[in-house]
């Protein structure tokens, strides 16, 4: 364990003591066992993350990692890769979805740009990395370096150190990167042995003639690939993004570092994949916030077994699912902690 | 139109102005078109409603009714029926999940008893209308005198009349009443020309040979009261509860005096057939907050051609589903309101 392979270090366990307690007391609120379907769940499994029967979600942390891809240059995206730049000015100004619910939810956001197309001028509040002008482009030649990909790994890490520095009890990823939906189709393809028709959707809007051509681009990208990905480790290298391996590090580092992590969409699950393939316990430490209106995203979370809280059509990105959800997480714990039991309340429970 | 029948006086009409407006907003704010799914749809809805491009929804107004049921008599709950009257004091003393829901949403909880098989003491913030000692066992005769039936209606109108006069931006309804849902699954089957066994459930928890029981039940109601359900409110007043006429007068007054009411699971939604049937026009005020465990509430929901916001295996009832999904419109209004056009933040759109 060093340095390059920080990420197969042991996650941390979950509590059993605290899970059990919080189990205990969800059977003795006033209520029908199991009324609260999804909302006990989360909350004993939150006990469990918090080492404490009555878990609470006072300060969440959302960390946007920005990255361009050189793929696009494959035709593969609706909108001009200008916008990755200009999304991080607006997230910056608060204009973005996520400022928005940032601010709304009364969460710290932050802003890591790993390398735009266009370089941006220094962004007040932004950290800077900027590992190159996107990936190289992964239907000729592997997306990032070695080098690259392990400073991306390390970015998402690092954030989530923060994060727990904070006191914060939630990380939040998300991602902006015009042609990501492209790179996480791939990713997913390689991972899971599936051809891109299975995988690939419209993204941001292409139309039928612009799918299909994100299709070929893909199954010729997987092709050319095949022989390095050799493992989750290179196929993340070859066909993945800055933030998409940014992602996947924050994830490992969620379960090592012990911090509930709420995952959004199609492309955070596929970097949550990446981090699941790396080192399979981090699983434990990731709650599912929406399905996607992305089609590929079912089979993703089937992979991973995971039942997300929210499918509301949602396909913007930028954490922006994950943060819708984050009410539910808080009133869970406010259930969980502030209803009375049967026996606080004298109401009669059913015959055993 | 008078005392009599005020729920057939016309509803208020949608804003279209607002709603155009609204709409052309979303297409111009930094996101893929449609990329938040049902949160546009409902900023364009609550618009419309509102009468107004930028909706807001700082006051919600949570009415909880509360009744018991002759039914009972037949062994269709799990739970004794001295729980209706015990969790009016338990939702009073803050310990129910209505109770920790309200104030963790900043919302007004109102609690109308209207009627307990052992009646209440005086509780304090209880609007005590006691029309009965319940309703009458339904499987032997009607369970509401003409007289009771109107006073609940009547009762629910009153609840969204002080949410106006408040001024609540959004109306929830919750009820309480053990063995209400045998009193739904009656309703329902009624409303919609269905035998029991398409509508019935476990309820609070009863095993299949209860389920076996509360179907019979609810078939020998069916057949007993066939020839007097000539209509909407007679079909009402024979096998519907206090509670649910009331959440049904509700409905109807939110579309007559134009409030959007959010509404919760299985017994809310047959509330919300009686009301939609007693005057169409009040549909377009309601919006649906989840899809309940209770597996009646699917033909229910299609009857109203209702998609719901949430499904997260909730059947707890009290308001509680929709109480959950407060949160959800709030962030949808917020996205709407707060986010930078293409324009303001200088991020370039896709080419038309």
């Amino acid at each position: 364990m060093n340095a390059l392979n920080w990420w197969q270090a042991p996650c941390q366990p979950l509590d059993p003591v605290a899970r059990a307690k919080a189990r205990a007391r969800q059977d003795l609120l006033t209520k029908p066992r199991g009324a609260l379907g999804q909302l006990e769940e989360l909350a004993i499994t939150l006990a469990a993350h918090q080492g404490r029967e009555r878990p609470s979600l006072e300060h969440p942390w959302f960390a946007v990692f920005a990255g361009d891809h050189g793929v696009v240059a494959e035709g593969v995206s609706a909108y001009p890769q200008a916008v990755t730049g200009e999304m991080l000015r607006n997230f910056v100004r608060g204009g973005a979805a996520i400022s928005v619910l940032a601010r709304s939810l009364g969460a710290t956001l932050e802003l890591v740009d790993l390398g735009t197309a266009i370089p941006l001028e220094p962004l007040p509040g932004v950290l800077h990395l900027q590992l190159g002008a996107g990936t190289a482009n992964f239907a000729r030649e592997p997306a990032m370096t070695a080098a690259q990909c392990l400073i991306a790994l390390e970015a998402g890490r690092a954030s989530v150190e923060r994060a727990v520095g904070a006191g914060a009890e939630l990380f939040v990823g998300g991602e902006m990167g015009i042609g990501n939906t492209t790179t996480a189709s791939a990713l997913a393809c390689a991972l899971l042995g599936l051809p891109a028709g299975a995988l690939t959707g419209p993204g941001t809007g292409l139309d039928d003639r612009g799918v299909a051509r994100k299709v070929a681009v893909i199954d010729r990208a997987l092709a050319l690939h095949r022989g390095a990905c050799t493992g989750p480790e290179e196929t993340l290298r070859c066909l993945g993004g800055f933030e998409v391996a940014a992602l996947a590090g924050a994830y490992l580092a969620c379960g090592q570092l012990g911090l509930t992590a709420l995952v959004d969409g199609f492309i955070c699950s596929v970097a949550a994949l990446c981090a699941v393939r790396l080192n399979p316990a981090c699983r434990e430490w990731l709650l599912f916030a929406h399905r996607s209106a992305e089609p590929g995203h079912k089979a993703v979370l089937e992979a991973l077994e995971a039942d997300p809280l929210l499918d509301l059509g949602l396909r913007l990105g930028e954490g922006s699912g994950a943060a819708a959800a984050v009410p539910l997480l808080r009133l869970a714990c406010e259930l969980h902690g502030g209803m009375a039991t049967f026996a606080e309340a004298a109401v009669s429970d059913r015959p055993a």
